[in-house]
């Protein structure tokens, strides 16, 4: 996708090796019309998989998220982290471990939002080592529900999150794939 | 609002005397199409305003003022709360007090997205206690921005954070006010 590449090659930062900055226009800053064509796209991949819900976790994929909702007219449901109210008898749950971070999280899901029934699409904004993602599809099975894949919208290949989840059968759909990337110097695959 | 009015009487819970929980629509499951409608009536309100931002803070915030900035046309910033790699000269901030989580969180606008030049609409899900708007209010300030008004989706007007940021001139637009509830009875204002 041409405006993404354009815009990661125009307004990212590298902060380290391992942190690309992209809060002008997905992580703090939003433009919504932008982020509406990136959601839709991530629909367009997934438009044959009868979906019935998308699944991501707050705070930075919910925007992405409810864009590919608006493209395929289904809800969205946001993972929630630390629910202090949680009752842990009525939610899904998984612990994640944020690398950037440095601290494991606890993930959780409300039973009434997913069950057997469902057909799912995780949507996230970045796919580096994978553990957000992978906790989402822990939920998902925990649901009992079917996983049709996952749309992300930069995935970090040089990390190793899309290489295991692709390993155990699982759909990643990346619409920017960074090979490589120091300060001024961004390789896509 | 009166499909707002209805998901409310039909779909959430009084979860104690302060608490109104509406997690299927709105803090944990998102219509997408009911949530661009919720944006659009809020941009709307303030569709004379001239406005270049809105503001909200992460999470439930983010879908409704993504739907407001599609409906306008203009980015949307959301605030991080405890953001752990904040450069305190790079950021505006304002701590403010959750009555729900019992705890007090720093929240913080990086200095790139909002400036003098700028006038600035808040959006957020609910208006209690007003410590999240009053945070924003803040924000707002120490940017030298224009400050429109907020719109809200929910303002349970028996708590004071409404009457008491009015009291102070600023423009507050609730979708649907709350006067009193108890579990199988709410009552709007």
């Amino acid at each position: 996708m041409q405006e993404l590449y354009n815009k990661i090659l125009t307004e990212s930062v590298v902060l380290n090796p391992d942190t690309l900055k992209v809060d002008s226009f997905l992580n703090h800053q939003i433009d919504p019309a932008f982020i509406l064509k990136i959601g839709g796209e991530i629909a367009d991949r997934f438009i044959k998989d009868s979906l019935t819900k998308i699944l991501t976790v707050e705070s930075s994929g919910i925007a992405v998220a409810l864009a590919a909702g608006l493209s395929l007219g289904i809800p969205v449901v946001f993972a929630k982290k630390k629910r202090p109210d949680a009752n842990i008898e009525s939610v899904y749950s998984s612990n994640i471990f944020s690398f950037a971070r440095q601290e494991e999280t606890r993930i959780t899901v409300d039973k009434s939002y997913l069950g057997p029934q469902d057909t799912v699409l995780i949507v996230d904004d970045f796919l580096a080592h994978g553990e957000a993602l992978q906790g989402l599809v822990a939920i998902v099975r925990q649901a009992g529900a079917k996983l049709a894949g996952a749309g992300i919208v930069i995935e970090k290949t040089f990390q190793q999150g899309g290489t295991k989840l692709r390993s155990e059968g699982i759909r990643i759909e990346s619409l920017a794939s960074i090979e490589s990337m120091e300060p001024g110097v961004i390789r896509f695959s």
